[in-house]
């Protein structure tokens, strides 16, 4: 049994390229006590992947070099030495980017197919869910009738803020990349109106949309689109700083919000979200989504991309815009 | 009687200059129906007039081209055909930057000159104190122990702020520019560091002085000091934003804070406060600041300059920090 791993090989400038990686072929450890060892079925591409490429502090070490590529996986239990997991168990945890995963079970947990497709479990009702759930609700405080944006609206994190900001009681506006993507988030999740930012405007688009201004703003994508929000948000409004995709490949310093002052004039707030702060209550999180999904609600879609070896190509779709639904590799 | 008064001749394209201006001298008007005449004794200058001289939306109506400048001032009222006042009442109002004011009483409100000096009620006990301990009380939620910076903390806002943060149990820092200025936190208002920003490049300063971090950053200055500060908030630090003092005169966009990606690593927020939200609760801030005042807490500077008709470089003293504690004008 053979285990193909993406290592990290070099840190990136820019944009990752295929010499950032080694592909390599490895033998499947054998386990020690109280280890499980599990077949990687999907793995998850996130944009906080880039971040995790980078030497320096932030909210996670970084990757090492020549260390297995970090990422959230789910799989089957092969093996276990770990009275917890046993043989079959399909579980949710950190595999890295790799085809078999060999160690403690620490993070881990068990997930159930019958209830919802694997790669679910890195979606919805995964880190991504859980990033929406309570950046929305416990950041950006939505009230009825209030006009929620949403940035990198059509991915995993985006199309759950819109759907739980609906479910609120609010207006929602989406921010996405294509007509496809537009449609979707009209006709399938019921966003009151979307902004193709490749075909229109900004500054137009949220004039268009957010007539009156904008009470809740979630932020994927920092940037020139950040920017524009700036200029129209409302009295106390918030601003959730979940990520900047369109800064993370930057070469040169990010480019940080010139309208910053129209928090001061509008007394608004700008606040960044790390989903791993509300571990403790994720088990309630997925309960109520679950509610959501189960009453039709709550709609997910997956973008589902083949072939371990294409990795690095695929996390490269992150920053091009190019997913649609979130992102997972197949491991096999 | 004569009254000489600032109009705004033109708007300013970067600093303001001795064209934006006209100095004219008018009759003073004739009084009506439930009016005041104010001779005005103090003219309040504050970084937020450049604002005010802009187009544009704000959090307050642009001065129109051909107006008296907006200003706060102080002054006793030498008629009266409003009940509410009577000749020889000492009162903080809107007067503009002129000698009389003529007409309504609307925002005016009695001081008294026997427990403070006239001048102090245009800064500790006026709006910049009223920014000060709403700013960093309210939205700064200081605890005891955590470590509070302050900028411009010689002036009239951030040598309160910094007086409050101390009185609340913190350690402050504050940033400020010349040996003075710094000397003068130190030994008269009890500061636990100071940056002097002249003389120590800014990032070598906040580590030297907040090794452990900074909790809560009260800005009134933006630009290069706010990226700085980011680069050391801990964990739910709050950035109350009070101002941008370094970004008012400027021709280009206002330099966003690149490094505000640091929000999001830190969990932590960035919050902008104008004081007039907080106009029903002057008293009570009046009050405990008084007590602070009486115990000693708390000490007032204000820098007078003489000569009504040195108002446009006086207002450039704001944006040069060339200001000592709070900046105000004679107006005779």
């Amino acid at each position: 049994m053979k285990n193909k791993q993406f290592l990290l090989a070099k840190r990136p400038v820019g944009e990752p390229t295929a010499e950032n990686w080694d592909l390599v072929e490895t033998d499947v450890p054998e386990l020690g006590d109280k280890e499980i060892l599990v077949k990687v079925n999907y793995i998850s591409l996130d944009p906080a992947m880039r971040g995790w490429m980078n030497d320096g502090k932030s909210y996670i070490e970084p990757v090492q070099i020549g260390a297995v590529m970090r990422a959230g996986t789910v799989g089957q239990v092969i093996k276990s030495t770990d009275p917890a997991f046993e043989e079959g168990d399909y579980v949710y945890g950190g595999c890295g980017v790799q085809q078999y995963y060999a160690g403690t079970s620490q993070g881990f947990h068990k997930v159930d197919p019958r209830l919802a497709p694997l790669e679910r479990y890195l979606g919805v009702l995964g880190m991504p869910g859980m990033t929406a759930y309570f950046g929305i609700l416990d950041t950006g405080l939505p009230q009825p009738g209030e006009t929620v944006v949403v940035s990198g609206a059509a991915g995993a994190v985006g199309s759950v803020v819109g759907q739980i900001a609906k479910i609120k009681g609010c207006r929602v506006v989406g921010i996405a990349g294509g007509q496809d993507k537009c449609d979707y988030l009209i006709n399938e999740l019921g966003f009151d109106e979307v902004v193709d930012y490749k075909n229109e405007e900004i500054h137009a688009g949220l004039k268009r949309t957010c007539p009156k201004g904008i009470d809740v703003y979630f932020d994927n994508v920092g940037g020139d689109i950040l920017d524009a929000v700036l200029t129209r948000i409302r009295m106390k409004a918030r601003i959730v700083v979940c990520g900047a995709i369109s800064q993370y490949n930057n070469t040169e310093s990010v480019k940080g919000p010139s309208n910053y002052l129209s928090l001061l004039v509008n007394r608004a707030r700008m606040e960044g979200i790390v989903v791993f702060d509300n571990a403790a209550n994720y088990g309630k999180a997925a309960a109520e989504m679950a509610g959501w999904i189960a009453e039709g609600k709550l709609k997910a879609k997956e973008h589902i991309v083949e072939g371990f070896e294409n990795f690095p190509d695929t996390l490269m779709m992150l920053f091009r815009g190019e997913n649609f639904g979130k992102l997972v590799l197949k491991a096999d």
